[in-house]
């Protein structure tokens, strides 16, 4: 059921999961305040482009104990939330939701987040996005204490060592900073986390953080004498993976989560508890792929928009990279900012050889008895009138899907380009890919 | 999707599960010896009348770690099993499957048995019918012990009681007796089991007996000039809540499994590896409902055909409580036999006075202006001929359903029935209901 | 998705389609007055057993011109007609309904009736029972019209032929029943009709009264001073393939159509006008079938109760088919009035011999390696102690199933009986099957 | 099911049906010579932006009579056309295909194209885009003539116009020709055809060549002596709305069909039958909408790339609608290439201002709480650094959704816009819409 998926993302399958999550905290305490299912539908949507297989969304009422309440479903969050799961969910006050990023195999309900377990001090959903360096011998650490693991995913792993007690911190009752904490201390990396219980939130950021996480206001404004719009009343608080899914449920940006920091958000607003440091000063490693393909272009990292930060590449190319050309293009459409980035600074024009049909989907027909240059012809239209005769600069996102690159510029070439020139957008990465992603 | 239940099915409801599960294990070590797969289907399908929300089957290749093969779904076995899950299930020589009564709620593939866990010493599947008597207890246990559990059913808490080291006896290697033992002593009612791990089947009876389950031997056959058909290789094994599911499949009957029974079955033959004791030699407790409702008459419980007890309660039925009347009747369909036991023992013609839509379903829109008496007669058609100006004796099964009954009498009276006697079959339990099905 | 048919439904599945069709009037103007919605679901839920495959419902408004509402699925009733469906169609005041028998090849939604179609003189919807002997000839005449058939169903045809303009009668405006008896005349046999016009239902029964059809009355009932239940009101009229249908909507049966005739049923009432003759006085030709398989054992037809027809076929057997034996029994479950009417004319005791697996389906896996008795085996049980060592009269409905009966005398062999003598109950037909049922 | 459709899309769902046509005719006799089905399926998820509510495929053996086989289905076609579909499509060598534009109301498999329709010469389909400016005169001539109509779709319509005998020209047999031009005559617009019949495909395009229609050829190639590709076998022969659809099969582009013509496809090839006049030697008149929304960037239309026409009409913009400003920009993505014309023209930089989230769907949820201004934001994201403080010149393609460019106007000022000068691309319609699309 899943959308025709463009380029970016199938290359990205070639990496981990890139998933989404999104939390809403209400501040006021009964259920009508604010439609906290609606603003994380909303906020998934946002999101939708970190992940397309799955949706996942848990409320909760806020007491204790606590009763939650679930809707988990495959496909996109359009397709697949409905007024009527919205209805159920509306009986909470906070929540939390996650899309999932399509990966071969366990494509299936049970590997759908957010992961719900009851444990000895209360009932637990936990959102991830990003993956545990160290799984396999957590996982060993896990079954030998005596748990039975029903899946292979870091998920479900996550929410048992949560649930592990910890020795000592809780003699005077559930210390879940303690429990992630121990968790964090257990896997460095690379992930970022949301942890539902009763009326909190618990927002965390490994302490390399290698995965995004920021906060956001939601507030009800007014308009003042024709003085423009004031805040009137702030109506409830939102943590998410990308600033960009703030825009559309009109909160304000607050802040991105330290590298190891664990947040507390509750209706009265959230508190810093924390931040679990790295071993030997090691620097942090922000995921590289964050900016080339993952995240929207409108979102904010580290005080930089992701579309500045692929622009700022493309000019660095061209400096580092020049070449004789009249032309400039890219492949549709995660290159567009580079490719306009090598432009300016080339001093030449930028034009669009490629088209791109967004309704491919996958190529469950193995093109036998046509040549193979139809696969990329089923997924590209070619601009000729822009091109022919001439000499392109074509700027790709990524070496990744080298595997497409080839047929591309056949296809220019035989379409009347006299030089196809491909520049790679991506910097060098600074660190090692320790972390897996 | 779900089918239109027979009445004998709903009033059920009002009870816990029954479910029904299905195990078989080829006797040759290659795949293409015994269709397992297929076995299992068959089997399931004559299971039905015991659950008719999910299925689910699990096979293993035996191998050492084995691999598991899964399908579940939810529905009627004949709707959602398909060849094309056949041929991914085949790849495993023995397996496990399970059929799910329709319990309000839970209603979901989550809850789909066999539920497959991986702990410490392995892989295992694992399919029950009943329940608990001291869920709850255990249930705290687990969590104390750091486990997270992610739903309220009784299969999830087996499998990480079974996932949890008993302290001493696995120093030399897994033990999954001393396991499947630690678990019957922890619970002592009222389940049956089937244990899926590697090579072998663990078929295990409560120490109360209070679920039934039974073995079969599976052979192929040959006819021998002229002189009928007789054994010639052992194909397999098989191990079922009823015999019933046997004949469909042409095995052979062997045995019931003793109340705390715990039989090993692999590819060579089955044997006894324990029978864990009651407490303080306590009667065994089969449940008196697996013969009153939930069984196929055609199946055999402790020497008995089912058919031919529910006969028999007619028969005293008659000798208990007699009466002055013309003609003796049922509530089809599973009153039918007492029905017919009544009218021998009474001396009184039997006759069909009611038939039945099966089609009916659920009764999703409320006859609002129209009387209620409408419900019933949805249900039921009036075979009027047969009984206007008679004095009718109704045998029905139980009186769980004592809100039908009523309805069902101004039916009859009403279509010119002169007098309507009730006389339920079900016998007075022998045992209180202490172990809660 | 369509459930588990009983063996009486296959084996008529050799024959051509059976189908119910239903219809409602109520005899308030506004739509509160009576749900015909509900009513006529209801209809279609109590002739389910002559159809399966699919359900179609089309009410109207009854303005002219007026608005039709349509609600078509695949299935049974419970599993696809929703109350949202119905919240739709109950913008109307008088409706009509149908069940499909599911035949080989055209199962889809494009062959669901009843088929709505605009004509020159307004929209009709129209839902039959039976078919056209001549619908070979029939087809090309209103192709050589000009018209194009999208279909192969007598369905389109008979809505085609419908709109083809009388020549004559027409001068003053619209004129149904000419258009009706146009048709009458065009085709003699077999079927009966209904269709829906603005605020009319026309019911039709072919001249040779091949297919059942009758009306009944809806009336609010109340409870006068304790002297039982009195009619108050007409609420509003009904028509159906069978008398069955009315007890579970509370009406009243009224009469069965005559063969030939044409009956108006608005919301005053309803009237005959017309009855086509049939040709040199020959003989009404009902279906015989009706009796044997298709219709419910409640329904009344030619003032008779089609359970004590059967019933009555089953001592008329015991007269002329009479054998030694000890028990009489039945292949359930459409011989068991046969077989219970046999048992009572021969002084024998009824016994059940074979019990029946509801939940088989559709037999998609063949039985290549076990042998062929097993999908008999998967369809009936054996209730071995009933007649072990016992000589066995067993009644069946038709010869149609040849195919199932020869492994079903062996699986009764195999268990234990001493003989097995079979008896089919359908009388030799009295005409030849000239109308292609 | 459907997908998140773009802006462009959804704005012309203002206007009426867009639609794809596609067909293709093998130059072998068997089967196995080109895979008719495959191709067809290629041709329609190339001309999938012109319709994503349904796709049907009918193929023909090209016998006489022929056998037709047929796949429809709701959806996009590379969710809803599998394999197994392919695999009895196959049986044809040649055939047609359709994607239909989602519009209001009659969503269902029923308006679903091609439609297949016996008539007294033969069985046809037809495959549409466009519709019949007279469409409610001519139903009421067929209705007129005895013809019952069961939808209110033009395809319908023309079906049963074409199923209508020409008076005389058919004494000798069938005259295809002639039923085409009779259709023609009585309705002069808007619409392009498709009509498969036995071994032959008609393409058919209206006087006023309102719609577009363009024939190509597929051949197989080889490498000769790395002299490059050279043409070594004509395959077969396709057709199609637009010519985007030829790079993905490998298929060359041959000519696009004349305003009135009738051309005849065969294995043989293709030639032209016939060109109905328009009266009155009115001029041809091109539906605008093509250029400006409907049609693949990629598309050649009137020997012009669209891309290039779009960009030509920014260019043109930017001469007669000057304004002060810093930057250029586009409302994504239709409107880019006229964006990119209007920046070049008046010398000024073009940057992206907006990016779009593809996976918005339909605003099932109403904002009520919130300001209006989120639906906006939920669409689009705000690429602020780009323009912070900067004079925009924002370039639409239509005014058709002028209710989406004031919030759009009013998230660009918000988010730092100095100015936002909308400019629209759509040239003045140089014919007033007589045809009505």
């Amino acid at each position: 059921m899943a959308e025709s998926i463009d380029v970016r993302s199938r290359s990205a399958g070639d990496m981990r999961e890139a998933c989404g999550v999104f939390g809403c905290v209400s501040s006021g305490q009964s259920p009508g305040d604010l439609d906290v299912a609606h603003v994380i539908t909303l906020g998934l949507t946002a999101l939708q482009h970190r992940g397309q297989e799955s949706v996942g969304m848990v409320t909760s009422n806020g007491k204790s104990p606590s009763q939650f309440f679930v809707h988990k479903a495959m496909g996109l969050v359009s397709h697949v939330v409905h007024e009527e799961h919205l209805a159920a969910l509306r009986k909470g006050n906070l929540g939390i939701g996650h899309t999932r990023y399509a990966t071969s195999g366990h494509s299936d309900l049970l590997n759908c987040q957010p992961f719900v377990v009851e444990t000895i001090v209360g009932c637990i959903a936990v959102a991830h996005n990003g993956e545990l360096v160290n799984a396999a011998k957590l996982r060993q650490k896990v079954l030998r204490h005596g748990v039975g693991l029903s899946t292979s995913s870091d998920s479900e792993l996550i929410t048992q060592l949560l649930a592990l007690t910890p020795p000592e911190e809780e003699a005077d009752g559930p210390n879940w900073v303690a429990r992630i904490r121990n968790l964090m201390v257990k896997s460095l990396a690379a992930y970022s986390l949301l942890i539902l219980h009763q009326d909190t939130i618990y927002a965390v950021r490994d302490p390399f953080g290698n995965r995004p996480l920021c906060i956001g206001k939601l507030h009800a404004t007014a308009s003042l004498h024709g003085q423009g719009v004031v805040d009137v009343k702030t109506e409830g608080w939102v943590v998410s993976s990308e600033s960009c899914s703030f825009q559309s449920i009109g909160a304000r940006f607050e802040r991105e989560l330290f590298p190891g920091e664990i947040v507390q958000i509750t209706s009265t607003g959230y508190i810093s508890l924390d931040v679990v440091p790295r071993p030997n000063d090691a620097p942090p490693a922000f995921c590289i792929f964050e900016y080339v393909y993952f995240a929207r272009p409108d979102t904010i990292f580290e005080g930089q928009m992701v579309y500045t930060v692929r622009k700022r590449c493309g000019r660095q190319l061209a400096l580092e990279w020049p070449v004789e050309a009249d032309v400039v293009s890219t492949v549709p459409e995660s290159a567009t900012p580079a490719a306009l980035g090598y432009a300016h600074q080339a001093g030449l024009p930028y034009v669009e050889v490629l088209c791109k049909n967004r309704y491919v989907g996958r190529t469950f027909i193995q093109p036998d008895k046509r040549h193979r240059q139809l696969s990329v012809a089923k997924k590209f239209g070619v601009l000729r009138d822009n091109f022919a005769g001439k000499r392109i600069v074509l700027v790709d996102d990524s070496i990744v899907r080298g595997t497409t690159i080839s047929p591309i510029i056949r296809l220019l070439r035989e379409a009347g380009a006299q030089e196809v020139h491909i520049r790679v957008a991506s910097p060098p990465s600074p660190f090692p890919l320790l972390h897996g992603h």
